[in-house]
């Protein structure tokens, strides 16, 4: 049996659930409160993050290295082109996402709203959701940019990178803004303004709507509200 | 020609130029102020940052993404094991130096006193050090436990994993610390205390005294003292 420790609105554990869930390989969810530094879960992964990704005996952590391991191991359906320089530009792109879309999005509005709250360290700071909504649309410029020139992230084939980028937003698209906060004219209740690069709302309704997918689509996190298109194929 | 943007004094640079150097690939060394952000530059990396490979008309970067690129182009000396579980132990541990050793430590004690005082932005904050260099000790103790365990970082055999963590560990020892700064009973004027653990100061000997890493001992950097021991295979 696979087990992965995970936080059901991390971005990396999410990359990693849709990689396991595309190779279709069953994976027992386990949520793992990892700021609460339990002595077990560091014995397994003593940088005490998550994901945590158990194989029996084999323990595997860094998201990145787990799916570098799945590609090794499953690598059919593939999430990774057989070119060198196709490899290449798949990795920068799940780097651009899981570092600087980290940096500069993610960690600025999602962990500023969600984590603070769970972990109980204090209200969201507005100077960073400002900052974090700027470098949003900044990020969804960049993406149809580069989404007008291929058909997927990191080339005209579905890969790893797709994916990166998609936990990241499908993360982002969870949290409902509470009604004040909400840009009305824009139509939608997350920090995610699907409204302004065509292309990259194409791109999220066609990997949204993979059968790889769903499981994300089904999450519930209690004590935050669900946006309301969250889960909608047709937002 | 290989032409790689970079600065001297960046772990991320130079795990590329150990693994360059190691498949005795001849490069041309740019030295490159991405805080200027320079219009040239962000058009070769639109993140903005170093190190930067550029082949002919071929831009890489990302510095993971650049060196497994290394290695699926040149695979003969090689820096990554042929089994899935060792292969990820290497990516495990290059995220572990790039990524929680890099923020905990490297930014702490190297960013606050060199890359503030290039790009002007303030003195160092002594909270910053302080964590920095208590950090530091903490993650000597994990490498050594590790070493005690296996010949290299990730395994039996050298890899990616060694240069990762040997290119943070020089980065942090070439700066020379101010005499009233040095722990004058450790013997070592710079941040890194070698007499802390046998088995971390052992591996950093042999991995100093690797032809691949010559260039990287002969690095001067003006506007800054480099410690007297830095360059010397018997330290």
């Amino acid at each position: 049996m696979i087990r992965l420790f995970h936080l059901p609105l991390s971005p990396f554990c999410r990359k990693v659930r849709l990689s396991l869930a595309e190779k279709t390989l069953q994976v027992e969810l386990v949520e793992e409160r990892f700021w609460e530094r339990n002595t077990d879960f560091l014995r397994r992964n003593p940088a005490g993050k998550v994901p945590v990704l158990k194989f029996g005996d084999l323990i595997l952590s860094e998201s990145a290295a787990i799916c570098e391991y799945l590609e090794d191991m499953y690598p059919e359906p593939s999430l990774m082109p057989s070119d060198p320089i196709a490899r290449h530009e798949v990795r920068r792109m799940v780097s651009w996402f899981d570092d600087k879309f980290h940096n500069e999005v993610t960690s600025k509005l999602l962990y500023e709203r969600i984590y603070k709250k769970l972990s109980g360290r204090g209200d969201p700071v507005t100077e960073n959701l400002r900052a974090g909504k700027q470098a949003l649309k900044y990020h969804i410029d960049y993406l149809g940019w580069l989404l007008e020139h291929r058909n997927w992230v990191a080339g005209n084939k579905m890969t790893l990178a797709d994916f990166a980028a998609a936990a990241h937003f499908s993360s982002l698209d969870y949290f409902h803004l509470p009604s004040g906060n909400s840009d009305s004219d824009v139509g939608y209740a997350s920090d995610v303004d699907w409204n302004r690069n065509a292309a990259v709302k194409d791109w999220y309704a066609k990997i949204k709507s993979r059968p790889a997918f769903r499981g994300i689509l089904t999450d519930l996190v209690p004590g935050f509200t669900r946006s309301p298109h969250y889960a909608n194929l047709d937002f």
